[in-house]
């Protein structure tokens, strides 16, 4: 396996722009992955091109996945609304799309199997996050020894590495991060229920984390807000 | 979560009617979820359905997944011939599909976690398989563990069993099973490269494997081979 390529995978928001941006500066190859999976802000793909293209990404792919088509979540069932962010420790929103994380990983790490890349970037990060269960550190340390029992490479010697450079940072932090690697920010958007003109609606969990993270920052969000 | 529903992962495939044949034999409300993963013998999702049906299973669901546009495996990219069954210990076929097992867990597992389904039934059996790492009990075990971490249930204290009931069965025990079961194993295909007529070839690992077992299990094989 090649210790230069990585697979990134890349939302369309603040974190994974970073970690795009961590994995470009560090020196790796980046090819980067994005989702269709009948998320209701699907404009996130377009941003995930851009930041892909703005910083450097050798490639981006973006595939489709049917997981929307269970439901269960606020993001893939019209019939669950976002609600508006209430801070309450220790509960999992209705944001939360099951089993999401470890599909995108699974597949990031078939591509990465192919390019022969040992490396794939995820940009999770347990502090100032919305409470799911596949953010988490032990979650990450657990798929890490599932992808070295899965594939060829595992098998043959060759361990993958998913690497979580936000995993310890907060939102100030990530935010003060990229702004020195250059992401710009104006590329990435975070709301999950944008209106019809691409205002985001400043009230939902994504948002106040955001907002909050550029103002203690003391950067300005360039995110145009409804309210 | 119910202790009455299941996911069973089905590919029209030998094991995949067995292992749901055990799943309804036991008790189980089954939901059936085949792939459209850019497999060179899509015709299998047709035999799936007509399985999930003759079986009893309360849905059948068809998800698209775009990992076969990674390549990689004869299975998925058709630059890369299936090529003759070639017995050899300790050597990973190109039929090998990338991540798949994971990709499929992955998803299985999201569709439970939907349901309040907590058992997820798969096929792979360690016996007489094809060398597939991702077939192996020690990935069975890990994926376990990564979905108790990965999900609300798991983190609820809820937990999910990842059933394998066929992991210790050689192909001969298998199809005495199914057939014991009532299953119609004119219903499966195994084949990776049937003809236009549908015959089976008889030649790849998939056909020798098979055919094998039926001669074993003194059970006459429905395949029509062209060879």
């Amino acid at each position: 396996m090649s210790d230069r390529k990585a697979v990134v995978l890349l939302s369309g928001g603040l974190d994974s722009a970073t970690s795009l941006a961590i994995a470009v500066d560090k020196g790796y190859e980046c090819y980067c992955l994005s989702f269709e999976y009948g998320q209701r802000h699907g404009i996130e793909i377009q941003f995930a091109a851009s930041l892909a293209n703005s910083l450097g990404a050798v490639e981006h792919r973006i595939a489709r996945i049917d997981i929307g088509a269970f439901g269960g979540s606020a993001l893939t069932d019209s019939q669950i609304e976002v609600p508006d962010y209430v801070p309450c420790e220790n509960q999992i929103p209705v944001t939360y799309v099951p089993a999401r994380n470890t599909v995108f990983l699974a597949c990031a790490l078939g591509w990465a199997e192919v390019l022969g890349a040992r490396d794939i970037f995820i940009g999770v990060n347990a502090v100032d996050y919305s409470g799911y269960p596949d953010c988490r550190p032990e979650f990450i340390t657990a798929f890490q020894t599932l992808a070295n029992l899965a594939t060829r490479s595992g098998v043959e010697g060759d361990h993958f590495n998913i690497q979580v450079p936000l995993i310890d940072l907060n939102k100030k932090e990530i935010i003060r991060c990229g702004m020195a690697l250059g992401v710009d920010y104006a590329r990435t958007v975070s709301c999950y229920r944008l209106d019809e003109r691409g205002y985001a609606c400043g009230r939902c969990d994504s948002c106040v984390i955001r907002r909050q993270g550029f103002q203690s920052a003391g950067v300005e969000d360039p995110t145009q807000y409804s309210v």
